[in-house]
């Protein structure tokens, strides 16, 4: 394992072994998918810091997983299977590997981890290093920035190693970023930097002077004094791609308890021409690079465009996902309606709500498992005064390759319980867009969630006045099949054509909250399933039951959905095999509650 | 209205006014409870942003509420009946007055939902001020430093005055503070600040170069760039209880239209001198500033220090409510066993993550309403990795004066869901120590949800070895009620003693997840009612309803529980009143349910 050889390599070996790694990455993203761009740019970064540091025994945290490629290649793991099922996962895992300190699929955890575990460490008496490896995105998000304000007093032995390739997946616009770069343009510290630290690598008395009067000259020449305040020493700008300035600070830093920052300065997309001129397009990529057309997410960008030139109050909102959520178009033809908060996405929630407050009607678009980080802010801040704010939730469901931390399972359960929010899932494109023009002409908080990938028109659409209402489907008189979404919608209607459950009713359940009553009431007599791609916990069909049983119906039903684990990465349709929640499974299952007594 | 009249004060009848609403804010809380030392802290600000600007059309954000009582004297309301049924809430609120521009609650919100409000007014030609208050410790909010440094260009006409009372609720510990009150303490500087914001007062041309040469003059002798490099133009500090400076820089700033962030140095307290002395305590106050003895809260604080005298790894983790979750002793006898992160409920369940991850067993106390704010670190930095991290929920169910904003009400339906989190809500005290021991026996996520104020031994105690098993407390062949948390339970044994329902069976189901399924299946032939005090929509009952609809079972259950409704303020038994939630009502509902055939 390279882990373990690595010490003994010099800087020549280590840039054969990052030309080796960057080939190998760039091979298996464009076979995989995953994150390209942020991972080229971290190559140097990680082999100096295996060169300088013991891991496991020390602890590496990665701020997000989207720089571990090399790290997971150094540990022994393949990317041939990179986030296939049973293939290594496109994120850090503790479960996979001893070398993967946490988990880390969003943003921003690293620095408040490591503090904890340096407390651990402290009080326990124990003695190692801890690392955190953050970009300057993952830095703007408000866990991080709670994590270095906590203390002046930083632990010792903490080394935040900041790999700033002055960009977030989007780009960074953020007050954090300028003051950074502008610390680092100063031309003159740059090379009185680079001076002392070629000095700096002898660990002689006069080496130890130098280090403290380059903390001190820094003081002055460089007015950043952020991290300072904050309780770490700034050590930086280094080049984050020169392995020599590389190793040799990070040996020097190895040798030191003080806390530390060190700055590097990194290119996105290093070594890949491609992925170099355009690392926002090589960021997150799919399969060959390419895009999927038909999806809630391109018809989400082209609906916002098309209701945005009509109705001026329209803006949009969203949080480092601009791309990922189809707002692309929207934001090159609204420029000035369009408010992409960076990896922030509690702030870009209370915004819309502010937005909303003063006249707008904010539409914010978020995945699912980024919805999580602001469940507060919609309750406290939208739900509660009641603010005319449309969440669409993109990426509801299973997610396929990004596995467990990107799973779109929870969000039913959790907005349903929440005041004055109403829920929907359109079960296509075409009902997207209806559903969103009803939601918003009721001017109360209201959420659309809808998967990613490819999502067939499953036609029978009728327009009709009332959303609320569900839409039956396909006429039968056996099993009834409740299915939300648009996943279980076309499962559902797959299933029917399987022999032995053609009778069965397939019902399109768009709206989550508020439910359809009269019609529940309607089916009391019949044989219910309720089928969803989301945690049966708590979920659509928990609220059917529920509704049932506060109204004293004593129904036959079934609930099928997710069962109340971490779906690990696969494409999405090992993930509906594994949980049995494919159109045969449905078949066998209404085949087999069918003929129950 | 005052509001109306105070443009026409002179600071003399300014100052007077200040003493009349201290005089007011004191025996209101005194006779109500509510947030006192904050309170009187901000009352000179408040009049001087008053006599400013032309409030409600400028628009005043508050951050949080804990500030907002003059403001709420000001605008014709009444304390006499504060956080009383009907009467005042304690917190901002828009539906309760048009001066009240958001809800403030949750500390960290003003600035984004200020910086919202200016993209809304400037998207459609509007033209007034945004004016948010916010104190130090809220400006350590994740969401609050996100805003702060969401863009290097802030918005125009859009004004934050920093209250500055160098204290958080507890202590304030963090880097953030530290940088004020270094630029604060430099002599010099005030001194000649102090000179030039006297002559700023002219609007001449004299004045305005003035003011530009006390930006470049503060440039190089404030060293603190924290401000100024996020966009705005920092201004002060100046002394929040001197109204002849405030009034005079306030005026200042409503002429101008830079972003400025105004510095004022309060006293928490100010003018009660217990107050002002121990500001802490008088912080938030109860009815006659009493505490409730035999409570949850005291019951976990004595039981923490219980524990860690015997478990070394034992560490308590809470954010900003030290005291208010039974902390005191512990952070006495334990200093370096405790982490209060501030307000930041972000960091600190992830760094209690991390502090398991390093070995430790943490306990992270927080109340329910604020647990909302770290959702997405349960599921994805404790429950994906599976950590032991143990969660004291205090204050869930109605938490009575508080209001809409803090109730307790939501935490089942969103915890049920998450994987490889169980969740208990054990009937009293002596209870809370067993559940409390055998959460922590099984090493992995765990959560423990109790309200506040008093909680009587239920007695019928015994210690088993399987806390996931329910306890029947009463015998019966009547309808069985599931009652769920300590005030169900005392609930529903007392409805018991109301004639025409002894026959009922009480049970107490103190594990919410898992449920005790061997039980539920014995029960499926009895009419059930399962009894909460959080929403019916996807908690306890759902839960239920939903296994027995997973299973097939058809039973004839009924779910008592809050309706889905922002809860207003009241007593915890107005309350209960309100949603028909009492012993009474609910010995109504069972008899009515038996009824049926």
């Amino acid at each position: 394992m390279w882990a373990d050889e690595i010490k003994r390599y010099d800087v020549r070996q280590l840039k054969q072994l990052a030309a080796q790694l960057r080939e190998e990455m760039i091979g298996a993203v464009r076979e995989n998918g995953g994150h390209l761009a942020s991972n080229l740019g971290a190559v140097e970064l990680i082999l100096a810091l295996y060169k300088a540091f013991d891991f496991p025994e020390d602890k590496l945290l990665f701020d997000v997983g989207h720089q571990a490629y090399a790290h997971k290649l150094l540990t022994g793991r393949s990317l041939s299977d990179l986030r296939k099922k049973g293939g290594a996962s496109g994120f850090p895992d503790p479960e996979e590997s001893e070398y993967d300190t946490f988990v880390a699929g969003h943003s921003g955890n690293s620095l408040a981890a490591g503090m904890g575990l340096c407390f651990a460490r402290d009080l326990r008496g124990e003695n190692y290093k801890v690392i955190c490896l953050i970009g300057d995105a993952s830095l703007a998000n408000g866990m991080a920035l709670e994590a270095i304000f906590a203390s002046e007093q930083k632990p010792k032995n903490f080394i935040v190693v900041l790999n700033d390739n002055g960009m977030a997946i989007d780009k960074t616009n953020s007050a954090l970023y300028r003051s950074l770069s502008k610390a680092t343009a100063r031309r003159c510290y740059r090379k009185f930097n680079a001076f002392l630290d070629k000095k700096l690598r002898t660990t002689s008395a006069f080496g130890r002077k130098l280090r403290r009067l380059k903390y001190t000259v820094k003081g002055w020449m460089n007015k950043n004094y952020f991290f300072e305040r904050c309780g770490f020493k700034y050590v930086g700008p280094v080049d984050g791609h020169d392995l020599t300035e590389l190793t040799g600070v990070l040996s020097e830093l190895e040798k030191i308890e003080d806390p530390v920052l060190l700055h590097a300065i990194t290119v996105k997309g290093k070594g890949f021409e491609e992925a170099e001129k355009d690392p926002t397009r090589y960021h997150g990529v799919g399969k060959n690079f390419a895009e999927s057309e038909n999806s809630f997410s391109v018809a989400l960008g082209r609906l916002l465009s098309a209701r945005a030139e009509s109705d001026p109050s329209l803006v949009a909102v969203t949080a480092a996902m601009s791309d990922g959520v189809g707002l692309t178009e929207f934001s090159e033809k609204f420029p000035d309606r369009i408010m992409d908060a960076g990896i922030c996405e509690e702030a870009a929630v209370t915004m819309a709500a502010g937005m909303a407050r003063g006249g707008l009607s904010p539409v914010v678009c978020l995945y699912s498992t980024f919805l999580q980080r602001a469940f507060d802010q919609i309750v406290h801040d939208v739900c509660i005064p009641k603010l005319p704010v449309l969440f669409c939730i993109d990426r509801a469901g299973f997610v396929g390759a990004d596995g467990k931390t990107h799973q779109g399972l929870l969000d039913i359960s959790a907005l349903r319980a929440v005041p004055n929010l109403n829920l929907f899932a359109p079960k296509d494109c075409a009902e997207l867009s209806d559903v969103f023009d009803y939601a918003r002409s009721k001017g109360l908080p209201a959420a659309i969630r809808y998967p990613n990938g490819y999502a067939p028109n499953l036609g029978g659409r009728y327009k009709i006045s009332d959303y609320y209402l569900w839409e039956t489907l396909s006429e039968g008189d056996g099993v009834v099949v409740l299915a939300c979404g648009a996943r279980a919608v076309a499962r559902a209607l797959e299933a029917k054509k399987i022999a032995g459950v053609a009778n069965v009713q397939v019902v399109n359940c768009r709206s989550v909250m508020p439910l359809d009553t009269r019609l529940l009431d309607y089916f009391a007599n019949r044989k219910i399933i309720t089928f969803e791609e989301g945690y049966e916990t708590g979920g659509f069909g928990a609220a059917v039951a529920e509704y049932y049983a506060q109204n004293n119906c004593t129904v036959r039903m079934k609930i099928i959905g997710a069962p109340r684990v971490f779906v690990p990465h696969a494409t999405v349709s090992e993930q509906a095999q594994m949980y049995k929640l494919t159109a045969a499974d449905l078949a066998r299952k209404i085949q087999a509650f069918d003929s129950q007594p």
